[in-house]
């Protein structure tokens, strides 16, 4: 147990992940995650690989996304609401909870919207790391929305990128994104069109929020030994690439079943050959093999990447001190007298 | 939305679920409870029907129960560790939320030990309304463990019983139920057998906590007329009764998919004829036909009841206002400036 006290759970807010990620500093934090993504990965056959547990309504979708390696279990609860945004709301909300196979016993709960758009970010770096093209410093961001800076810093942080080129079809969206990362060492170009941003880019990173299926990128937009990183394709319906690149590309997803169905890779055969990542990152299968190839990394996001979040979330709380204790656990004296605990809470003073 | 500030969850920790059981008094919480169990009940088809999605371990499991009525979202986090007892641990713990499925956001987080104790109460007073003999007054209670009071005092408050005949492995546990239960208006016995327990009991309800196949019931105890409460046995591997009490039974189950598995019927073949409950509440079936019969409630907890449990929580916080606020979603003032609302947080003078 973390924990003397055995009814408590750490709680990490809000404002608490803020100032976890401010004290860490945000390149440190990407770094740090990053790592423990890729040791998951490295591991990626002994964990316990469930589908998300999806319930479908008219408005959106609320999803449980559980894992474990059999010492520690995961599971973040996420919804993805188009609609929301129209009412102020959030598209999307999760939060997460870590936990102890021995005892099933919670170990955290921690808000995981921002969580998790570190972690996908983290986790296109990493894979960028090994599909890239060697040196590469130019990467077009093509959706300049909530995950576009988590994305550059990422790249920054792990890869060297440090020249962006952004376009998003809303111009204030860019003009934020590159307020947002001024005085950080990229050197920024605002473009007019996709077309525009994608010239001299030797990383293309896709992360628009279109619900339906898009064409972000047009097969003539998309030149050799260039690596593309789809990141806002990640729901049946929903993708960003012309499906000629993904013939002429090398796909590389997370976990098969789950990107066939959600990735851009709906658009092919079932059949068709996509390389695992994991065995790219653990070493039992090349990633880039020369600079001419097309590789494209189809992000939908995976259980384990959360679980590697949510890892590295429980590690810092000691140091930092920034969680909250929350009475989340019964603990009768007597395990077996959940009763008198309450007859006995009535003879408290009143708090 | 249940709040202004949208950031904002309320949560029920266990104290405040103690203080709210306490401050709407145990027997009508049930009562109350029981209403919204029925309730749901008779709406049944309309719910979303997962089964628990499981991961099991060497030393036990972890759950996660959703279920969706179209309009609300709820699940349930629970374990189960018979080892943790040695520990001085709970066996089982438990936590839910409950979601707008419009929006996708969590309307309320709250402990659920204590409030599952209270579900399956509930619902076995629920089902003995429909099942037990007419005027039964009299119900033997085998185990007498952390379910047993709130059994007596469900019963008493939804059916009438009056009278307890107790009895467990352990008389210090059948000691202890009968101190936590005096002065509420029952009469007691404790008994030295099952055989002496269910003497003369209309009921018969057995919770015991033995991990393995058990015969807490054997065939000649249990006479015609009877109505069965069998509330122990609940998962793979885990009975409480002798298959021939099963063979002359009625037997009425919550979700046949899930009691094939984890209730006393998994000692049956799979087409043993069972009567949904649903069925029963919503008047589309018979439940208790003649004075002989002997019916058992295979009890083994689905979604749905916690769904009611969550609910009823929710319904009560505004008059008590018994709960905290959690600040578990993030809420940027612009929706895609999640990485601004960050860098904004750098800005604020320290708390």
């Amino acid at each position: 147990m973390t924990t003397a006290k055995l009814n408590i759970v750490p709680f990490v807010s809000v404002d608490r992940m803020m100032k976890l990620v401010l004290a860490v500093g945000v390149e440190r934090f990407l770094t740090e995650l990053a790592g423990y993504i890729e040791d998951d990965f490295r591991r990626w056959e002994l964990f316990d690989k469930t589908p998300r547990i999806a319930s479908h309504s008219h408005d959106g979708v609320i999803e449980l996304m559980p894992t474990s390696d059999g010492q520690l279990y995961g599971f973040k609860y996420v919804n993805g609401h188009p609609k929301n945004m129209r009412q102020g709301l959030q598209t999307v909300t999760a939060f997460g909870v870590l936990a102890d196979v021995g005892s099933g016993y919670p170990m955290l709960l921690t808000e995981m919207t921002i969580l998790t758009a570190l972690r996908t970010a983290a986790t296109s770096a990493v894979v960028a790391r090994h599909l890239a093209p060697r040196g590469a410093r130019t990467m077009a961001i093509i959706g300049n929305g909530a995950q576009s800076e988590f994305q550059a810093i990422a790249f920054k942080a792990l890869t060297g990128v440090d020249r962006l080129r952004l376009y998003d079809i809303d111009r204030s969206a860019s003009l934020k994104c590159a307020r947002n990362l001024a005085g950080m060492g990229f050197d920024i170009t605002i473009c007019e069109t996709g077309q525009e941003a994608v010239e001299g880019a030797e990383i293309i990173t896709t992360v628009t929020a279109d619900k339906q299926s898009a064409t972000i990128l047009t097969d003539n937009m998309v030149g050799s030994g260039v690596h593309i990183n789809a990141v806002g394709g990640d729901c049946p319906g929903k993708t960003e690439l012309h499906k000629d690149i993904l013939l002429r590309s090398d796909i590389f997803v997370e976990f098969p079943p789950q990107t066939r169905i959600e990735g851009e890779i709906q658009q092919l055969e079932s059949d068709h050959p996509v390389t695992e990542l994991w065995q790219v990152i653990a070493g039992k299968t090349q990633g880039r093999r020369d600079a001419k190839q097309i590789t494209l990394f189809d992000s939908v996001g995976f259980a384990i990447e959360d679980f590697s979040a949510l890892r590295y979330v429980r590690d810092q709380l000691q140091a930092t001190g920034l969680y909250e204790e929350l009475d989340l656990l019964a603990d009768p004296d007597e395990p077996r007298d959940l009763f008198g605990m309450l007859l006995r809470a009535a003879m408290q003073p009143a708090a």
